[in-house]
């Protein structure tokens, strides 16, 4: 049984709750959260007792920790957790500065405690099923790399303004994904991007609209495109072409149902909501940690994933500023 | 090089003239038809000379006819037909009596002429490939055959008074595909019916609405509907559940194109026109005509397949007349 | 909070349980079994207590029973939880015998107590939202409906010569169907059907393959299929056609991925275990009781649903023993 | 009656033979070849007489001139037809030089001829639609655009050889479909690529995996990546994401059909000849020369339209060689 403990209580800090709560091997102590009623009323819910952070890392009725709480405070968690020799799950990004993640990767070394990087979107049974038939060597050697992904809906400005970018607040996704499944590490970025969506965007510096090309040592390309608004709801799509054939992960429909009529035959839109479109694999990646955890078995998804994709964040946002393609 | 003479120049007879024109075995000779316009139309259109029926028939540089005149002139002119030795490809139904349909046999037989009865669906490139993969036992033994057949809309209700009713007139059509796809003839025909669509149709003595269910001797079971109206289009489904696998052929739609957005996925109405819808099957059925009777070798629809067929369109009839099973 | 005691702890009890632990609004508070064991697992899992049937039945903190016990046991349980005031949640068929279901009606009317049958299906999110769509009148009146719905596997031969038939014990799922869909109660049954999947359920009296023909009062036909093994997974599909459009629920798939090759492009098979592809449907059900029971409002599937579903597996019984329709 | 010669009786040269021949207001009058036989050959099928291409160019008897020659011929014919005053119908490229495509615009615009520059995609029925409701504003501005093309297998490495690299040769298409479908040029192109399916197109020069980003003075962006082989067939996928819906042309698939077993569900591959997958297209572009020149209106591909597509190809080519994007 893996006694956890989870700092932050707000949306995603609840949704990795419920999952710890599913999972018979898990269970949840404690919770934080820099509100008091957030804390309390995660705790009401599942049974577990609210500490303050600090508590909860200090514990010794702990052994992992859930880091959901604000970015710019990861760092010293990471570094407490790491120093109380605690199991860490941490939301993504590990944080904004590559050389704090550096710092970090070293802490966590040198205390040698499992560290995982929430990448969550490796563990929709959708694309995890593309990943293990790649190494299963369904399609033979990967080529191309084409990863569609759109949000329903922009985020309100003020997000947009503390957010790092479109590449390191959205696409950095799509960078895991694309070294997940390419199985090598890009060399190269160009980014290109436009403020189509909102004007407002564009003035506060950032964009909407992007698209980036990687190219990797031995060739491997891939294309990533962005857009912070589609009208038919959470585009979430990877494609990857092999030398003996195509592997594609399809959107997830809210139902099945088609109606034809003399318009044409009509599906339903793609799940809307991010948390109910990977509501499975945030309980796949749960799972993932707390058996990983408990057997000393590889994370999946470790700090340094969580760095490299701070890296090519990074350098997309460098090319989009300078026009030009960055070597990483 | 095989010469042609095509008898009746509506609509279906165009349709074949149009095929034999693009295959380079086939040459169209004559066309005639009680009209004289239309007779003249269509030898303008090909290079066809127009002559009678009967001089078509008689005809020494004819070698085969293409029967497309009203049902009941088709008895005679397979009968003036085959006593002068010409191959024959006539448009189903062959008759409306099954019994004149054996005296046609009969006459076929006599004087050893070919004859195919017009079943064009064989020869549509999806069902053609479902009879296919069945005969390459791809889903092993038949056990249950679905088909569904809906009419964009229907016909003029004095067409439904001199049709023979649905049976004969629409669901004629999904018995031979019945009967092809099983590989076994029914023994027993069940049928029901309703007047939905129209209610002058229910008045006329018909329904548009229909569905039968066929055992075979060997268990094999196939249900069919039919509908006289369909918003989305002219619907030609099949599907055919065997010991190991299903084999289904999809609706043809007008494109591949699909739009997205609030509402869900729309992708395109079927092919609405069955002219179209059935264009490749067409060309395809003149094409085996030709081949086979230049080659001497048998041909996919025979005589005999039409009285089958009729049979079962008879029995469905009376099927639902009389509110039991019908043993053919 | 709805207070709730499961009899019978088997495989849907368990489903159950798990449901109730996963609303908000519902208590587990008891369960029992014939076998001892049984209980004692389900109790540890959940934190309910192990108490015995009649215990629960009688059990002042229990608001409301679900009976997944074996079926000749349901006559009773029903009995004494209506005269106990209990609502009562009840897996289907309530019972084997038309005329003790309406024994089973009387008391409940007379105590007017809450009574669901466990029609999972109609929970369903794909088939509700098709139920939903045709009373939103989307497709105007509903004229024909296709259900098409094949297990993976047959059941042992045990179970096959103790089920009812396959009407009673698979296709009545499917009545429930038409029944709901068509917003109508058949008139007319006509059933066939053939042992081609295991002769040894040839030999047992039952049939492995079957078809109906369902007809309503005013005109609405649905054909039903049924196979006891399909290849490629367990597959439930339904289909209505209406004045004014189509609408149909295709299959669950196990996921989006799609792989392309020289073959073509393949889709995953079906979800293929019935408690897997219903996982929603079940939870859906459950808080439909539960919030239903809790406000005092009409419950989606009643007694007198459970009762005519089995007067229709009745009938079609009839009619594949005699071979003619029968008229209910 | 628009009387045409053609120029070149290749394998195009004959496809466009054989769409004349189904035009009704279109004559194949005559045809030329560098090589006796195959001019024969073709008049033969046709009943075109067998002229040279200066005959043709200079004949009275010709409104409308083919040119289906080598791509270092048409600078010469386009002149001498300009000349000659006849509409012009050119295969792309129109030259590989852009300097010599200005002049050819020079001389066609001196003698205002009508002049077609071949971009057969635009009018395949799919991309045509997709196009059509663009403008349509179904889908609100464009904003995104992603072109995946590919091919079932590379050409003979000697063809790549004098190919002029793979965007000259095979994204250009993906080039005019990039500008036709966006409504605007692009103003830089960033373009990258690999040789991964052949190493000897490596060591030829050229690249036969491909990726561009293109973007436009508004903002709109376009991706599009080709390969020069695809297990799965001869791809050919266009979608834009626009402000108000996403609209997308799906490959054509051989047939309809669909197989089911526990593998799960598996649909044809795309038809894999381009002659095939575009003969539609191939005939409604040349009925769209036939009718726009019969009636004096403007045609649906310039000129104009093959030097841009021929300016980005240089620009890619460029941009590949020297590894940053490039304006134009």
């Amino acid at each position: 049984m893996l006694r956890i403990g989870v700092l932050g209580c707000g949306r995603i800090g609840r949704v990795h709750a419920a999952s710890i709560m599913r999972l018979p091997d898990a269970a949840l102590v404690a919770v934080s959260d820099a509100f008091a009623q957030n804390a309390l009323d995660l705790a009401t819910q599942t049974g577990a007792q609210v500490r303050s952070s600090d508590a909860i890392i200090e514990s010794d009725d702990i052994d992992a920790i859930i880091i959901c709480t604000p970015t710019d405070t990861h760092y010293d968690l990471i570094h407490a957790a790491a120093k109380a020799r605690k199991a860490i799950f941490c939301e993504k990004p590990v944080d904004m500065s590559a050389d704090r993640i550096r710092d970090c990767i070293k802490v966590v070394e040198a205390y040698a405690v499992a560290f995982m990087t929430a990448f969550n979107r490796r563990f929709d049974p959708n694309f995890a099923s593309v990943h293990a038939r790649i190494q299963a060597r369904e399609i033979g050697n990967v080529e191309l790399v084409t990863i569609l992904s759109r949000d329903p809906a922009p985020p309100p400005i003020s997000y947009i303004k503390t957010s790092g970018g479109i590449f390191r607040d959205m696409m950095i996704h799509d960078f895991d994904m694309a070294r997940f499944l390419m199985g090598e590490d890009p060399v190269q970025v160009f980014a290109t991007g436009s403020a189509l969506v909102d004007p407002e965007i564009g003035a506060a510096g950032d964009v909407d609209t992007a698209a980036v090309i990687l190219t990797t040592a031995s060739g491997k390309i891939c294309q990533i495109s962005n857009s912070r608004r589609a009208s038919y709801g959470y585009d979430q799509r990877i494609e990857v072409h092999g030398a003996a054939g195509l592997l594609r992960a399809q959107n997830v429909l809210e139902d099945t149902v088609e109606v034809g009529n003399a318009a044409g035959f009509r599906r339903a839109p793609t799940m809307n909501f991010f948390l109910e479109r990977y509501e499975r694999a945030y309980l796949a990646e749960m799972a993932h940690f707390v058996a990983a955890v408990t057997a000393g078995t590889p994370l999946s998804s470790t700090i340094t994933d969580g760095l490299q994709a701070q890296l090519m964040a990074d350098a997309a946002t460098l090319s989009l500023a300078e026009g030009r393609p960055i070597t990483i």
